[in-house]
């Protein structure tokens, strides 16, 4: 127990410092995904909040925080004694999937058991519950590690440990899943143990049209109507342990679920948040944000953009590549937005100069400590140095990374090249396992979306980007070719056997391990030479990324003695709390979005296009004004989808959004495209989070599955 | 004068109505583009004015309306004694291009004349100033046309009355230009005695990225920061007479010019605009808009959604044509953006449904009176029968009447064969005209954006698309093709002269008038076919229209009988009042459009596109805060843009918006996308025009143009 003293400790004096700023800006919350061990001290009455410390977390006992699960990258929360857990659409999408056939189209159609033994299994969802954490920082940062100080090595070694760490605690807790979260690079890491459900079962899933509604359209969109729910199972074995699916296993009984709130919410109202937020980058400094700004961001918006509107020219004179690329250019587009929210949100906030000026302070004061560790003064401007290293390379590392990705050709060649490496030096062990390395490989060989015309697009954007680099970094045999680039572009692509997937599978089929023999194929070349420039170019990563982690605890530590706030961990996939209230934003001049969307504004999207195509049952309900006890406007409209300032991200979605009681409003599910900064930073201004009304929920529940035994369930009437 | 009397008395019945109901409904406005004979009859100081109506309209006298203008299809006012008048940017815009040359580009760095020496005459602007108006209902609908029987005679005699009334109006009023305008259809036609003004001169254009700030992506969209305004001047001979650009000419002395506001507007002050709205639908039956909404705007989204599709693949290969197609995609976008607008809008108000239930209404009524006029009774049906006939043949109208539009080789084949019909059958007259014809017709043709791509494209499209309709509209090569089509189509691209832009310019410089022998060219043939089928085409449709003009007159004495409330004539470029508030509304469920935009959102927008370049200065002031005594918010901002929900449509661009008093607050030049439906309908929920604050003019020019001499002659300071 020493050592989550010692974890806490290491809190302590941020913490109070951090709490005096909070109760002074009052009813404003603070920028902060709150790990569990800082809950204690929050003091949630100042918050709005009408929950006892111990109600919401009593390490050991039981609190609102054990109804909590991480499920598949997102959180879920039970919501009912027999293990009932609920969380997003989007989270179960892939088990619905599964799930689905032709004759059952569960996607389509959506899921209803009317009862458990309807249930039926959710093939890859797993759950987690979150039992204790520990201090583990000695362990991972030992002696060896201490003695080593080739970054690189370092990195390696932390990460090396952090197993080590896992496994020592796995064999000491049976049945229990141990993971080491890194809380501050290099600095604090924190053993969590959790307790893991294997069987889990569909229960009930609305119609893609409610639960996908709005679609990659209406992606970090708000007004948002997207129904973004589902209702899962966990069942374990009749002892209580966790078992694979079984049809003799029984529904798990959680120490804690939480309880429906059927009242609503209205503007202004307290909330707060419980999830498994992903990865948040807070403490990185201004180069850190200069590289994402000016380099990696526009760098990728730049290809992205070059290859939707490729893909949009070539799906306009081809059907089929149309349609095969529609849901690439959806995933591209979608990342795209998000980049381009972020740099719009970083300008807006002037993100950089901030943290630029918050640095140039704390250097002016580290100058005037002559006491302090002389690591912390040199900690800023080396880790600027690395930043500005990445900045300076940034294009190379850019656009050699992406060819692969964006050339299947190439991608093919690479993959091969790297097989054939990997094939052991002794030849009667290589010839051995090559014939079944090749058939594993030619299995993995998609052949859809041929399109002898993209690989053509993307050789003549990548060729070219590529020999603008300095001449190390550029393969032997492009290098040769620059005099006449074209020409031996048309012989690559004459004489290569990696552009048409379907006879290089069929030759790889055929071949099978003689075809690692294949030597004088051009793109192979090409490839053999990118994989040695890609070997310098992991090495010089590694020694980047190590040098990061070393002297980012120095530069933690200098922060936190020049001034005690806002130091909370970077987000890690671990459980935290976020407070905040159900609140408008403006997202721009002339305009304000308000915190409440509704069914009506649903049925006004629909437009013809799949994303906004809205289920009849929907439109009928509406039209006889059949909302039950859910309606609110005078009985004009049913509530959907609704917006709040707390601090979340990738990993929230599915998590509970509770009023100050710590019951259950809503269900978060993703961010307002102004909120795409919160990756580095909270702004009361933009950062809006959004959620699904749990009245919205219940309605569907009641008037479009008809299933009064699963409002019965919820505890609901 | 008894024409007027008799005409303001056709009014007189239902205004009283009409204005019983706006007092009941209080501060709520009423739709409505008042003609000036019902000014007198409004109540100003309901609507929140503090002018008499007298100040507003004084027949004959001096009143605030002798400021208004018609500007060449757009609006302006007078805002100096020495006939300055300010109106749009984009209403200016077509004279700035005009007088720029690559050496003073005017359009990009917009026009400042320093002194009056400096202005520069405004090529192609013409201003018309309202004098007197009078009903010449009786001179249109005379004796003969009442024994005109036929539909298609009665429509034609109706023009060429209109046209007599004219002459003989002009003949009577020396000096001035008088113009029949038809108030409704068929029924009420007033004559408007216009002064007109030849001699305009440039004085103040901003930068383009101040006056198109936002461009076509802007286009119908709020929230909006367009600086769309300029000045220019008015000049006469001097002895006070319109006259053309002379030195010697001296500048207008108005009777009236309008008083500048720098006190600033808020939300919900009363507002009124005067103005020369263009066109507006309202009086037609349900039918009509049925014939709108579910064919001439789809087909025409079709249509358009595909040529722009086509358009930005082809550009996607060839960099030129992507320039080329750039304004055509952009103003193909802009209509399908209003089409669009008009769908959604007729949707989510039900208008449709509305006028249906109400024509329903109508018509139960008139089966209860047996005493009426029976022409009342079969009005509606009748032109539901006209309307209805319209939808049927809708695709056949439509593809038939475009192909020459998106064919530019088909055009030319077209205008050539027209070309040749339209020579005498006089040989040797024929032989006079023909060689300067053919080489007129020869200049005319653009040798720009040649893409045979395209026309295969076009093609393609509009073959199969003819290819559908009742064989007696398919031209007879087309038919006869209509087997093997790919084969007729390959022959014809590779046989016709039109085809390629520049060799069949080139042909006919040299043929000259021989070139009008041409015989065997299949698209000449298909030409030929396709002019004789539209022939048969515009008879039907001046029938059609005819038979609208005839019913419109009974339909409307029938609903003025049943209810008499809002006849309001359409709005057909004569001048008009509208009134209403500063108001916010909610395009969509979640979010609100507040009622000001700032400078510093124009600043947000800039994203590197074209459209929304800032101009460095302004970014300067920003930083600087130089805002003078134009500041807002607690001196951190400028007022750029507002909203309000008044009636405007097309031709009410540049329209004086004035304050309680008449006091000039700002530049109507657009409205919101929801109100795009304007055309059909006022609704208080989604009809909002757009406006440029007077602040935001008024600190471009003292802190963008230093020009404090304009100041002074607008009497600021």
């Amino acid at each position: 127990m020493t050592s989550i003293r010692t974890y806490l400790l290491s809190f302590g004096l941020l913490l109070s410092g951090f709490l005096a700023q909070a109760t002074a800006s009052s009813a404003r919350p603070d920028e902060g995904m709150y790990p569990l061990s800082e809950l204690k001290k929050l003091d949630l009455k100042a918050l709005g909040l009408r929950l006892s410390a111990d109600e919401l977390f009593k390490p050991g006992g039981n609190s609102l925080l054990n109804a909590l699960v991480q499920i598949s990258g997102c959180t879920g929360s039970f919501v009912s004694p027999d293990g009932l857990i609920i969380t997003n659409h989007h989270c179960a999408f892939s088990a619905v999937a599964a799930a689905s056939s032709v004759a059952n189209d569960y996607i389509k159609n959506g899921f209803l058991a009317r009862k458990r033994e309807e249930e039926i299994i959710a093939k890859g969802l797993t759950v987690k519950i979150t039992l204790t954490y520990e201090d583990v920082s000695a362990r991972v940062l030992n002696e060896q590690l201490r003695k080593t100080s080739d970054p690189a090595a370092r990195l390696a070694m932390i990460r090396q440990n952090m197993k080590q760490v896992e496994r020592e605690e796995n064999k000491k807790n049976p049945g229990l899943e141990c993971e080491v979260s890194e809380m501050f690079p290099g600095k604090v890491y924190v053993v969590f143990r959790y307790q893991t459900i294997q069987d889990i079962r569909m229960v009930y899933v609305p119609q893609r049209t409610i639960g996908e509604f709005g679609g990659e359209s209406d992606n970090w969109v708000w007004p948002r109507h997207t129904g973004d729910f589902s209702f899962v199972r966990a069942y374990v074995s009749k002892d209580g342990k966790s078992a694979p699916y079984s049809a003799d296993n029984v529904p798990f009984k959680p120490s804690r679920f939480l309880k429906i709130n059927t009242g609503g919410v209205k503007e202004n109202d307290a909330a707060f948040i419980l999830g498994y937020p992903g990865r948040t980058f807070r403490h990185y400094p201004a180069s850190f944000l200069r590289y994402q700004n000016e380099q990696f961001m526009p760098l990728t918006v730049e290809l992205y953009d070059w290859a939707i509107a490729n893909m949009k020219a070539l799906g306009a004179e081809n059907k089929a590549l149309d349609i095969a690329y529609a849901s690439r250019i959806k995933s591209l587009a979608n990342v795209t937005k998000n980049y381009k929210g972020k740099l719009q949100g970083m300008k807006r906030i002037g993100l950089i100069q901030r943290k630029e000026e918050e640095e140039a302070v704390l250097t002016q004061w580290l100058a005037t400590q002559p006491q302090t560790d002389p690591g912390w003064k040199t900690a800023l401007p080396e880790l600027n140095q690395v930043y500005n290293d990445m900045s300076a390379t940034a294009a190379r590392d850019f656009w050699l990374s992406q060819f692969p990705t964006f050339s299947p050709a190439f991608s093919r060649a690479v993959n091969f090249r790297a097989i054939l490496k990997s094939l052991p030096d002794d030849k009667n062990l290589r010839t051995k396992i090559a014939d079944s390395l090749s058939q594993v490989y030619a299995k993995s060989i998609g052949t859809d979306n041929y399109s002898m015309d993209w690989e053509k697009r993307a050789f003549e954007l990548f060729c070219n980007k590529i020999l603008s680099l300095p001449t190390e970094w550029i393969p032997a045999s492009l290098q040769a070719a620059k005099t006449d680039l074209s020409k031996w572009q048309a012989k690559l692509y004459k004489q290569s056997k990696f552009f048409n997937a379907i006879t290089f599978k069929n030759w790889l089929m055929e071949e099978k391990g003689d075809a690692f023999n294949l030597k004088k194929d051009l793109l192979f070349s090409l490839a053999d030479e990118y994989l040695a420039i890609n070997e310098r170019l992991n090495a010089e990563r590694n020694r980047r990324n190590g040098r990061i982690t070393s002297l980012m605890p120095a530069l933690l530590d200098a922060k936190m003695a020049f001034k005690p706030t806002t130091f909370l961990p970077d987000a890690n996939s671990t459980l935290r709390f976020t407070h905040g209230r159900i609140r408008a934003y403006q997202p721009a001049d002339g305009q304000t979005h308000l915190p409440f969307t509704h069914l009506s504004g649903m049925l006004e999207k629909e437009d013809g296009s799949e994303d906004f195509e809205v289920l009849p049952e929907l439109k009928t309900l509406f039209n006889n004004r059949d909302f039950g006890s859910w309606a609110v406007k005078e009985g004009k409209d049913v509530p959907l989808a609704f917006l709040y300032n707390m601090d979340t991200t990738g990993g929230n979605s599915g998590s509970p959004v509770m009023n100050a009681d710590g019951d259950l409003i809503g269900l978060n599910y993703d961010r307002a495209f102004t909120a795409t900064i919160n990756d580095y930073a909270w702004n009361e201004s933009y950062s809006r989070s959004i959620g699904c009304d749990i009245r919205f929920i219940l309605w569907t529940i009641e008037k479009v599955a008809k299933a009064p035994h699963l409002l019965q369930e919820l505890g609901v009437k």
